[in-house]
């Protein structure tokens, strides 16, 4: 299908659709025949990836990336989510990703060389620390209860964090903290960078998940007491977090949207090769109609996520927030994806299930799109204040209804 | 929301916009409220729409329309389709909009004097008289038994047509019929134009349907015994009737998606507006948290189809044929707005059945667009078949499983 | 399927299944071929009903019924349901059936002798007049604003009701009103018959809605304007008038669920022989599998609905209130019978869609059952309160959580 | 809820309750929070069981059991399905269970000595091998390759089998072959009691699945390559292994639909209880109105699954086949436990996807149960077939449709 990208966009996408099918898939399929996961493989990737172009597309050069607008990254990041290796092998991986990004828009120049350029290079990794356990912030960061306060020159960072992503392997935190506990928390609150083996911080354990198989990564708890890091640590404006974090969010919603949508591709050309091969009660599968029909409706969903969030980005481009447009993607997009690999999988049968092909893990590791980044009820709730906002409201139309 | 059309495409659809909240929707009200429905009503319309230059966009000047580009006149669809007599109004109503659509593509100059100037000028009427009754021609249109037989210069028309849509008030038919009995139906049907008072055209009995409540529009059973029309009713080039028929169908259901998509739109506001007004329960209907949200997930699913359909245009506007995407769209348009529909009947509980509110009637209608201008069933059998294309079959994929 | 009735209830079914088949559904077929529905029809097929033991079978023998238990009616009741005019030939049609059964569980015997055995013989109709307008009683009942203020041995009303059932034909009505304004209105609300005749009924209009097709009946505004009526008017016990409305409405809810479970059954039988009958692309409509297998859905949903109904049925002989499986068996029976009828209009296409078939009357008909008697929503309200009742809540299922 | 058990069952589901709340849930929530499994364990989980009169009560007394009839067991099985702990802990678990039941059946009274008494026990374990790798048996049976040839007084066993739950494990396996290669197969394959340590029996490799994470159990590709085994292996009568296989299924489908169910209510359980503890958006998630209406949803349909099992029981303690309520049940309940358990996931967030709620590791196990014992897809077919049966099918129905 033509989706009217820019030449950059499609020869960009070409070059990580054959670095995928050549490299990353066939690595993909070792490592579910037994092979081992390790740094050395992600070397080799990495390596192969910046031999072919792919590599962190989304950087500035001058950071060590290759300067692509936003919008010609996007059908990268499809063909980077056919395999959950391939995020990672381009080094467009979350949290670093967006991470990377944060630190890109709003950081120093102090700040671009000592965390980003290495980030870039895959030398240090990352975590976003936002999350907090229960009875703290989580769907509603408002009820955020880190605190940073300023003492001399130093902020003093205190809270308990949860589930941040790569919490046991990052080399430092972005960490969000309250730093006007008397405002409204949108406006403040800080980011701050905080080096992981800093005095006061503690990785209490990681917290195993849905999710783990094919690439162990943790999502850890975290306790920071009493972290003393210097004014440079801030990351963007004092009390301009949320700001901060939802200009890292827009566009990392979107390359989610794009990351799973491949996902979803690659599981539904398992499922549609599985059952070209197998037969039962005298035809293959694939003459089967209602699991035809099911996978048509999939790829009719699927051709909606790519252009609403080709829409979206063209929103973004222009400099707006779209934060509905977004939202859409989101939701839309997490729901479609889930039910694609869920599909796949019962198309496989008893192969679906199995660890042989990737469609297990793309199953559980799909299950997180419709909670992170805004769980589905976020989103749903921003667009009906959007929807039932007083313009979208007619009481003429009701003219004619009988009333007391 | 921004959909990035053309200033030309903006401006006209608002013109549209007013001219509904000004004059189509409270006609329509006075309509619901008891008042008749006349020919001299729609003839007032129509003189409101030519004096706001929204009237028949999609045709040439020449021919006495606006000259508009496809793209263009999109977005005027959409709002046409917030009542059911805004396609009457701005005379972009199926099926004379579709008729015209083809007369104009492949007519002679006769032709176009004829029959698609009085049509765009709304002197005349039409029908497109195709589907045939059981063990014919429907969703299968390679079952047609009509046949047109070549005697000297006139050609014979003999056959059996069913639900042909204002079978009881056209002026003329556009009747399919096979030509060449020999070949292929796909490539041996021809398109006829058939005046309605000719000999042997017998309109056997309008069939009653379901959607009649506002238009009082027929879909006649016709019969054509021996009906001669000479050669020059033959319209478009011999045996390529169905290539002319889906030249008409590719452009005709992308409208379709945007009537119906203003349709829904429409239902959806009539629901917010009373659920914004009506208390249960201690607060108002538009504070309960399990509709809203059900509301939002339909604003995104009509956010994909203006996405889907505009990106279809651009393909057709490419020259292209665009056959899957403008399959996707119809069949994603139509299960939505019928959703979206029916989700805005339960929001207004009672009133919602009443026929004070134009929802009963959009219930009635919009039940059609899952089986008019292909079912359902027959657009997921395209995409099917291009999903299961052997360039998505790719046997390695099952390299990891155990065989015999 | 063997349901394990009781045999009287088996034989009360059987003679209700030949009574449909051999009269009332050729009686259907005969209106939807443009024959008129007349009074003389009604009572031809009453005195049929009659003949064959079918006829108002939940009412005691001495008031004109056959005394049968309502469990053993419920067979019937599925019978009937299978064409719009089953109900009212067998007379369990609503409101009527509700009517009776109001009168004869909670009514004096003159208000038996004067109501309800005119009822049962069908010399007279009744209207149950419970909603208001905007703003008063719906969804919420608690609303209500009707009131009946005692005045000497006189009760004076006062109010203004919508959306009563029969409202233009009713001979008499009843009414509920607030009859001690101070109390909570579930307590202090009463039923009154009302002659449709009285002074200061004023019957407003009819409100046209969805569903009038096969059988014009009316559901009318009424204000009721100072109508006085005598203290033997009161139906039931002062300010009971919830607790009756729910005697009523449990039985009540459990025979919609039979009544439209039979017509989508119906439905589906007609689907399915339109599908064996229709061929495309080279095989009939039955051969399809993607049709076959939603089809085998239905069946299954229609399975458990009269699984769940016979179980709550079993609750309320039982003599317990059964609200929780009532609102189960409705709220999914209502739903069921929807999707199942509009499935069966797309497996027949055009044919579907014209008011030659039922389907299109079951379409406009059944729209009303997730509206009527508690919507949806409602039923849900009732069964999320049992779910999250704290019994269901164990604080150490969140023992493993890290908190604060 | 009140299903109208035997008093028989509700003291055993009684004390099964009373044996998961007090006994296995805290023991599964030991290993969630890191504790490790060990045959110790399952070992004291089983005298606890033996000691509370709920260990294996649908085998004989004598044979170790406790004799139940097969109806009065189901509430039992669903106290067991609250953990993935329960079914193991109660000996009721797959594949054993249906091992048992098989063996007891059909088998000799030598088999069961040998087999069912040691297994009742618990000291051996078992696997059924019947599914094939790819072009062999899977959801058609028919396809069967393995043989068993009779070679003097011994048969010879010849085949590939994967999928063998428990294959890695398992002192015996029950083994299907074809057994008259004439006929066809469901007349012509016996079962067969392999030892596992037989020579030529290979356990080629473990292949790992979704679900492993609680319980770690394989399901085995293994060869049988000229395995002898004595006459007396037979199980049941020769050629007659689809029938015992379906002897086996019936049972064992309802008994799968009450453990899966009674995960689900777990499950949702568990939601409940983060709702009510979790605050978002200035009130508790349970207060949340669109979550707690989805729940009352899953509720309902739960509900349903309950009244379709009890009902197929009674069908098949009446000596009936069941088949169609038994697929109806199987097929209804697998989807609706999938979907609650998803659901449960979704209200607990981040929370819902960790493996310190038993959730995770319901999502992963719950994948199956639309695979196993005949994926949707087969259910659906025999559904079908029996809902197009002609004597549900009536062309009379048709008669008002114009034809040719």
């Amino acid at each position: 299908m033509e989706y009217h990208d820019s030449p950059e966009a499609r020869e960009l996408a070409e070059r990580a659709r054959a670095f995928m099918d050549e490299v990353v898939i066939p690595t993909e399929r070792d490592l579910l025949a037994g092979g081992p996961f390790t740094e050395d493989l992600v070397d080799e990737l990495r390596a192969e990836a910046r031999e072919r172009d792919v590599y962190c597309p989304q950087i500035d050069e001058e950071h060590g990336g290759m300067g692509h607008e936003f919008a010609d990254v996007l059908p990268l990041f499809e063909e980077a989510g056919r395999s959950l290796l391939g995020a990672t092998a381009m080094r467009v991986d979350a949290p670093d990703e967006g991470n990377m990004h944060t630190i890109e828009l709003v950081g120093t120049e102090a700040q671009k060389e000592e965390y980003l350029e290495p980030l870039v290079a895959g030398e240090i990794r990352s975590g976003f620390s936002m999350t907090e356990p229960r009875d703290g912030a989580g769907s509603d960061p408002k009820m955020m209860r880190t605190t940073a306060t300023k003492d001399g020159d130093e902020w003093v960072i205190d809270g308990h964090k949860w589930w941040t992503t790569q919490g046991d392997e990052a080399d430092f935190f972005i960490v969000m903290a309250r730093t006007d506990v008397d405002a409204h928390p949108y406006e403040g609150t800080s980011l701050f960078l905080v080096d992981a083996d800093a005095d006061g911080v503690e990785i209490v354990e990681p917290t195993p998940h849905l999710g783990q198989s094919m690439i162990p990564e943790s999502h850890a708890e975290i306790r920071y007491d009493g972290v003393r890091v210097s004014e440079d640590a801030l990351l963007g404006t004092e009390n301009m977090g949320f700001v901060h974090a939802q200009q890292r969010l827009g566009p990392a919603r979107l390359t989610h949207c794009m990351r799973f949508t491949g996902m979803a591709t690659r599981a539904l050309t398992i499922a549609k090769t599985y059952m070209d091969d197998r037969e039962a009660f005298d035809s293959t599968l694939a003459e089967k109609q209602a699991q035809r029909y099911a996978i048509a409706d999939m790829e009719t969903r699927l051709h909606a996520v790519r252009t609403m969030v080709r829409h979206a980005a063209r929103q973004i481009s222009a400099g707006e927030e779209a934060r509905i447009p977004v939202s859409m993607s989101k939701v839309f997009a997490a729901n479609t994806t889930q039910e694609a690999v869920d599909l796949s999988i019962q198309c496989c049968g008893g192969p679906g299930m199995s660890r042989k092909l990737p469609l297990a893990d793309f199953y559980d590791a799909v299950r997180a799109f419709r909670i992170v980044d805004g769980a589905d009820e976020v989103h749903k709730r921003v667009i009906a204040r959007d929807a039932f906002d007083e313009a979208n409201v007619r009481p003429e139309e009701l003219a004619n209804l009988p009333t007391f």
